[in-house]
């Protein structure tokens, strides 16, 4: 979940502001976008355009925007991380609607007398449990970590890959009779990870948020093989907000057909490849995180194999949009970082331990070197 | 709840075209959107704008934008239709969105066994009953007709004024301890209905959509008094949405203000006021309406009183968005009005009986006129 910070950073006292790296904030993603800027990205709305809820009654998905569509599939034909053919497309308030979307639209037609056990691998997302179990839905109920997982009968489980928060490519590991499977694809873009194959699932769900660093506008996309599916997940969000706001699907339609110019091989010249920019962006911040913990005793991160992209045509690590990070067994991360003005989110948040925490690497420059300072300075007390 | 139609209207063949009036898509408002146009209402937001989660951190509602509070507060404040002053507002993508939050913010510190019961007067909303239930939530349950309502213990009464669907300005019914009302007041605008007092509730819920036409937008608004359930609310968006789209924010914002600047005694010559417009518009219609029902031995429609509008410092009837069209008893009204290719939506979703149908008197202009030509002849068939 999304909380806010006590205190946002100044340029005034930065050893005593707090650095909140809790949440996912892609504000990283800025700096592009300045660049960018005014001349290919910027959309003007008159005041007529957009009252009606429906944006294209022909449609299944009746509120999505015609030209976000085109560019959805657009931009997944020229990354190669999802197959788009035969797939239905609907679009949600950023891809936490379509989570609850997705588990109405499966669990609500089999008229189960209790709820429909959803569950997740530790580490799992920390929202999962949360969203799937704050209304006390009648139709899905939280079931914990897949791998102790053990009761008869029908099944959700969320697979995230990359993972958040430790950045694992991941496959079920139920696999069972009467399983189905939501797949939260939210970081399968050339900057985090290798493209290694279109993505071919029932379900799969991914965000502008993660993509292009616009989690302002709440715009996901699910694309959903089965028709009666994508009906039953449009029907959730026509109950839930009756549509997703048109502005946000039209600024996303934009900045999605910019990243697609922006990858072409006759690319205007003051654009910058996105994935590219994106990608060395990663690249450098995990590098210095590595250094700077293998400075220091303390902590540990994660390391990924080096893979093929097909995107990139080169081969690549993983990095992810957060460090999962571990200290000494026995010690409480969160807490030992929350002392020195560095907020994370805790393992246990995860299904996992206190030795545990999850650090967003999608903050803002500033925020992210003064982060790397004070962990260094974490080593520094008590080593 | 919306479902497209199955067919949109054409210029080439009118007679053929079915028309959809099952929904209040406030189409009707276009006309003085493009009048006004480019000059007042055009936003243009730049690539590297509204990236965060965040609006304003230092705010109990983190994702509501500045400048979207500040002009709900100012058109409040002119309007008069409701008390601003120490309420926390709380932005949700469409006020559907803020309905649920409200039964969420009321029900879960209860901590009851069972769900709180969910009423309204019939007839009520049509959407209610499945937004209430539709995820089989343990914190609050749809209980029906609020006349009929004898269970103990606490409840929640939506009161809606004037109430969709049949514009009657409506107080509590149940009246008893252990009562929480939500008041819905997407429809208390002077265009619609005199402004009698300002509204002062513990919750109060507001929508661009029926206010300024932008149901494209799904921009709502809340009016809270509590900071707890303000809070909660805030958490129920978090959970379910993670905020509000800022696009929609900002393009809500600029509407608005443009509204109360077409309100000032000395506004630009070429911005017409815009609930003067919006009223007469209304008015007409009404009269249209009122002139083939009278001529028709089928139809009833129901008579408001006329009450002075603080306002418009004039008095005024009262010029629903639905018409509230009742047949003969015995009669099933929708389907009649089916046979003559009119969409509406049948008095039974309203918790009425078939002789009732709620039809959008809020359609674009030609398809108002082919509506009372295809009313008239129905008479002309049965009389």
């Amino acid at each position: 979940s999304v909380s806010p910070a006590p205190d946002e950073p100044t340029d005034h006292h930065p050893s005593d502001t707090i650095i909140n790296l809790d949440h996912g904030d892609p504000t990283m993603y800025e700096s592009y976008w300045k660049v960018v800027g005014q001349k290919y990205t910027s959309i003007t709305i008159p005041g007529f355009q957009s009252l009606s809820y429906f944006a294209n009654k022909k449609n299944l998905c009746w509120f999505l925007e015609p030209k976000l569509e085109e560019e959805i599939k657009r931009l997944h034909k020229m990354v190669g991380n999802a197959i788009v053919e035969n797939r239905h497309i609907v679009v949600g308030t950023g891809s936490s609607q379509l989570i609850l979307a997705a588990l109405y639209a499966l669990s609500d037609p089999l008229n189960e007398p209790n709820p429909i056990s959803v569950v997740s691998a530790a580490p799992y997302y920390s929202s999962y449990p949360e969203m799937t179990d704050f209304l006390r839905s009648g139709l899905f109920k939280w079931s914990g970590d897949a791998r102790c997982f053990n009761k008869e009968g029908p099944y959700i489980e969320m697979v995230t890959y990359p993972n958040n928060p430790d950045g694992v490519i991941r496959e079920p590991v139920v696999n069972r009779a009467n399983g189905m499977l939501v797949h939260d694809l939210a970081y399968y873009w050339p900057q985090y990870t290798a493209i290694t194959s279109p993505a071919d699932h029932d379900i799969i769900l991914f965000t502008v948020s993660k993509c292009t660093g616009h989690a302002g506008s709440r715009i996901g996309w699910a694309l959903v093989r089965n028709e009666n599916i994508a009906r039953k997940m449009v029907k959730f969000i026509e109950v839930n907000t009756i549509g997703v706001s048109k502005e946000a699907q039209l600024r996303a339609a934009n900045i999605l057909e910019t990243i697609s110019l922006s990858c072409q091989r006759h690319k205007p010249r003051d654009l910058e490849n996105f994935f590219e920019c994106s990608q060395r962006l990663m690249a450098e911040r995990w590098k210095k995180l590595r250094e700077a913990v293998d400075n220091n005793e303390l902590f540990y991160v994660p390391k990924f194999p080096i893979q093929f992209c097909n995107f990139t045509r080169d081969f690549t690590e993983t990095y992810p949009a957060f460090a999962w990070l571990k200290c000494k067994e026995g010690m409480d991360c969160e807490k030992l970082l929350r002392g020195h003005k560095i907020l994370t989110r805790s393992g246990r948040r995860f299904g996992s331990g206190a030795e545990y925490v999850r650090i967003s690497m999608l903050s803002r420059d500033e925020e992210f070197d003064l982060f790397l300072q004070r962990l260094s300075a974490v080593g520094g007390d008590n080593n």
